[in-house]
């Protein structure tokens, strides 16, 4: 299967990013403290990245089965919305497609691991960070270049945004 | 001697896997702030392998020399029994088999050092991660391909899980 | 572009650093616990190339456009001047150099990302780390050898002090 | 130069080992907190190596330039004497050898920096991880294969061990 970075029309078509947050803003470990306290390793480059998505208007949302209050916490400092615990994601994903009168095939999903994988079947546009288990890079169209918490999310929005940019001018 | 992944039969045989800690469920490093607190790097793949293990019906069990609050906090967040400040983990090991009725020989044990020796030599499938100490190295029958903390929990599960399955289906 | 160690005449005219903090002084990842604290990883090493600067009567400050109070706490502790939540960088570049009395052109920059580009084209010694992205690395005339949070202070530090040292001598 | 591990003879004959901290129980890093708290990442297996340095009746004795309470705190946990904010390592390891009525040739010196010079000058066994800076790895008569904070301890301690027990049977 070809997973190289899509063309710029379809790249220019995403309306809605939606991540998985552990192996995507993070590189899938968790530090764990004598309390159970958990704390995770994020790329400061993610940050300018979704600055310009935001620039080129695309919605990103963050969608987790963790119920670590460290997911909450990063996407807050990151400006973006998140929803956590969520076991089963893709009816998520429907509703905040219809919320926003798009279709699927305008969502790009970017997970890591066997529990992203219908979401990965579903959507117009399904990625996966290089460090991706396998279940889930199979289903991917784009594999990016930089692993999970090493910016990937960061690589994605570029690209996102170059297409949306230059699809203006 | 050959250190691959067993045959489905060996896997399907296992009713009991027990694990140590550091090196194992972490990369064998510690975190230690000024007032001596432990933090440690866990793999969040882990968590879905334990998972199949349940779904597959064997047992899990973590046995540590270590006392430190952390591996009880890690293993809680698991779901996965744990017994701490071990120095001595065959009696315990033994002790473990007969409660459940069931030989060594249907036990794994996952262990990266010198003090896991003992176990790695009594069970039936003894295992180690690919980045064990030699001592333990040398009396492994599996070497991981992954290394400590950095998913090899997953893939032992994930092996036992599919062989456990096969042997249903 | 030659983007190798410059001559000792140019380390030599060096009145003052300025150095991006994300990237430099770490590698540009954050750890971000539950309630959102975030802690940030830097090498013991760059504190005696600080020390050294100072010995060559070379100006160092920090400019971040980070507010985490991490940036502060590590200046704090490297003793260099410090200024946080900066958005443009330039115009505070410029003052401080005035301040000192000097020209742009005796003044280093070491930075990572893109919005360190402004800061890199205006001055005289525009470098940045090893792994610095693209947007940063192409408008570098010295490209440090280590990486972000890896050292890549100390070096730039030490080739500083050297040029500073043999022009005296 | 040679700088292989040494005789056994050589091994044998020492009988204090003194560590510098950062860059040998530690990887030269240390993470941050907004406080300024300092956290550094030591790795489990240096326990075993020291456990095994008492065994064969060798004495260790951590000495840092550095203040930071987790230098203390790492020691404490591994039952290592510690001294701590020594600008000047020299005069101690000699009331230190004074005291043991040994000459610094029995002495043996680990340390990865500049400031470790005078030491690995002056004792009979001087040594560094695999990743010292330049200027204390030159003065290494022995460098380990494992880098700082990644078992070079254990290294080390292992292979005096091995050799205090072998020249005793």
């Amino acid at each position: 299967m070809q997973q190289a970075e899509p063309s710029s029309e379809t790249l220019a078509s995403i309306r809605l990013a939606v991540f998985d947050f552990d192996g995507v803003f993070t590189d899938n470990y968790v530090w764990v403290d004598g309390d159970g306290g958990e704390t995770v390793r994020c790329c400061r480059a993610d940050g300018l990245g979704l600055r310009r998505l935001r620039e080129a208007g695309v919605d990103a949302l963050v969608v987790s089965m963790e119920t670590a209050p460290v997911v909450a916490a990063r996407a807050r400092k990151l400006g973006v919305a998140c929803l956590q615990g969520i076991e089963e994601k893709l009816p998520v994903l429907r509703e905040e497609a219809v919320a926003r009168g798009i279709g699927l095939e305008a969502v790009a999903y970017v997970g890591n691991d066997v529990n992203d994988a219908e979401c990965l079947e579903a959507v117009g546009l399904p990625v996966c960070p290089a460090d991706a288990w396998p279940e889930a890079r199979e289903l991917a169209s784009w594999v990016l270049e930089r692993a999970g918490g090493e910016g990937c999310v960061r690589e994605f929005c570029d690209a996102v945004w170059m297409a949306h940019v230059g699809a203006r001018a």
